[in-house]
């Protein structure tokens, strides 16, 4: 686990989107996050108060997080400064992009002299075992989705968040880098040893109480080629209770194959759900997340009455209208 | 690719079993096998002659490959004698056993200073790219089980053998370590980064002559979930034009999962054909494997002709009957 509270390191991002880690922070665990540090240039703000290190260290923050994705996944020369001050006040880093911490020697004699620990959250930190498939206590939802980059940790955040809320017992799980940075651990499955996928949910979905929900992060999906192998692993790792069917409709083809087209909501559906009743018989398909953020507010409403009519299943867009519905039919299971 | 023709090494293998990785070498290729190298009190024998490093040196090996497979995976103290003068003779090294022939400073010291390689054929030695789903030409059978060690190798290995003799164009695509000693190539899948699982697959099945066969081995099943996601990896990144199910009719339990039924042969088509049609909507199944090495010849036949009347597809067993059957079918594609 990643210490927290944290400072968000905003850097020089040009705009918002690069400073999304940050802002999947602020949103989701606005308790993890105690201010924002900016560079000169920095076009980016997720409506933190920016703290100076001493600032954020006096406020509690432990742990430096860079919240920004450069181009490339590059740790910048223009960041070192703030990042090797950060170090030797006592902070850790924690970053999730491509160009890691520990590759960085001046990083890694700050870190050494300092006894701090830089958690680059793209690799793997544990050994994982095989998978065992012994059914374990608790409950589990998985999102699954006709494409990659769907709204997939997007719903299972928002369904947790409402779990949260209603004062049900209830994880998030994170399986990229990104979820892990906002919940502050996690497994990063893209980066595991294909043996030991399904191991590696296994581990990160253990024992618990029985009303106690585990929502675990959808990566992939089982209709794309370069990746179906890893939401295969989630499926029969994670032994889901409940699936979510995530869905974009404006998309023209599977997510960087020009020549696949996407599967139908019905295919979806039919698809995981025998395969996840492999790992657990009783497991149901309870709601569909559509991510409606290319089609106006009346678009949306129809699009998702039409879906809900046709599937009998409640149909939302979590980023719209919460994850309130979802989490009602979670509870029906 | 390892240098081959080989000399095989026995070592002090207990018995036939623990050389059976040397077996498969000297029944798949034996034009890559000049001779064998045992030890004192091995009590194995694979048929081949037993010679020394320079005999075998003479007759043109160029790999000494470790064909035992010890307790616990493990390089022998007691094996290096021979090892660390094989790689002062001018022999590469090769391995498919857990501990790693690189893991051993002294094998590391002598290959250095004789300018040889030391090949660990489960560690990946290529940066493999992600899948990107692109159709290859030529033509690909893959091997999918109801569960795990079924005999898709073998099965693999039996119809690109029969190919051959017919003078076809294939070629046998090994993806776990037995069938990369026997080839001197391939893909250790179960040891690639989850990521990067399909891309490895394209990368070893690349375009071909239109008439030409890859045969590639299948891992795990779809059904088993510890390995599932390495199979449905198989099945995306080969773009098969047919599958080939295989089967064991007196496993009780998918392997190492006592809790889990086996599927049937009707599920295992159904479902990897539909997964197998979203890379290549052509796909078709075309035979049935089946291991019936616990059965009598005469139960053999008569499961063999009940599988077969029931499934309406050739239904062999390459071990005792070839693979002439599977390959007429696939000359039917």
């Amino acid at each position: 686990m990643i210490p927290t509270p944290y400072l968000l390191f905003l850097g020089d991002a040009p705009d918002a989107l690069a400073a999304k880690v940050a802002q999947g922070i602020k949103d989701w665990r606005p308790e993890n996050a105690v201010g924002q540090f900016r560079l000169p240039g920095c076009g980016a703000d997720v409506g933190l108060n920016d703290l100076t290190l001493q600032e954020a260290w006096d406020a509690g923050a432990r742990t430096l997080v860079i919240g920004v994705a450069n181009r490339g996944g590059v740790i910048a020369q223009s960041w070192k400064d703030v990042l090797v001050q950060a170090l030797e006040m006592g902070f850790d880093l924690a970053s999730g992009l491509h160009n890691l911490l520990k590759d960085e020697p001046d990083l890694v004699a700050a870190a050494e002299a300092s006894g701090r620990t830089l958690h680059d959250v793209r690799v793997p930190s544990v050994a994982y075992p095989i998978a065992n498939g012994v059914k374990r206590g608790g409950k589990r939802c998985l999102a699954v989705g006709t494409d990659c980059s769907v709204g997939k940790m997007y719903t299972g955040l928002a369904m947790d968040a409402e779990m949260r809320k209603r004062g049900m017992k209830s994880t998030f799980r994170p399986t990229g880098q990104t979820g892990i940075l906002i919940t502050g651990g996690g497994v990063p499955l893209d980066a595991v040893v294909a043996d030991f996928m399904a191991g590696a949910v296994e581990y990160l979905t253990p024992d618990n109480d029985s009303d106690h929900w585990d929502h675990i992060e959808g990566q992939g999906s089982l209709f794309h080629v370069s990746y179906s192998g890893v939401t295969m692993a989630l499926i029969h790792g994670g032994q889901p209770d409940a699936l979510v069917l995530c869905h974009e409709p404006t998309r023209k083809h599977m997510r960087g194959l020009p020549d696949y087209d996407l599967p139908s909501l019905e295919m979806l559906r039919d698809t995981a759900l025998q395969m996840a009743r492999v790992a657990n018989p009783d497991c149901q398909v309870v709601g569909i997340s559509v991510n409606t953020q290319h089609l106006s507010e009346d678009e949306a409403n129809s699009y998702l009455g039409e879906v809900e009519a046709r599937m009998g299943l409640p149909a939302v867009d979590p980023f719209r209208h919460g994850g309130a519905r979802l989490v009602d039919a979670l509870e029906a299971v």
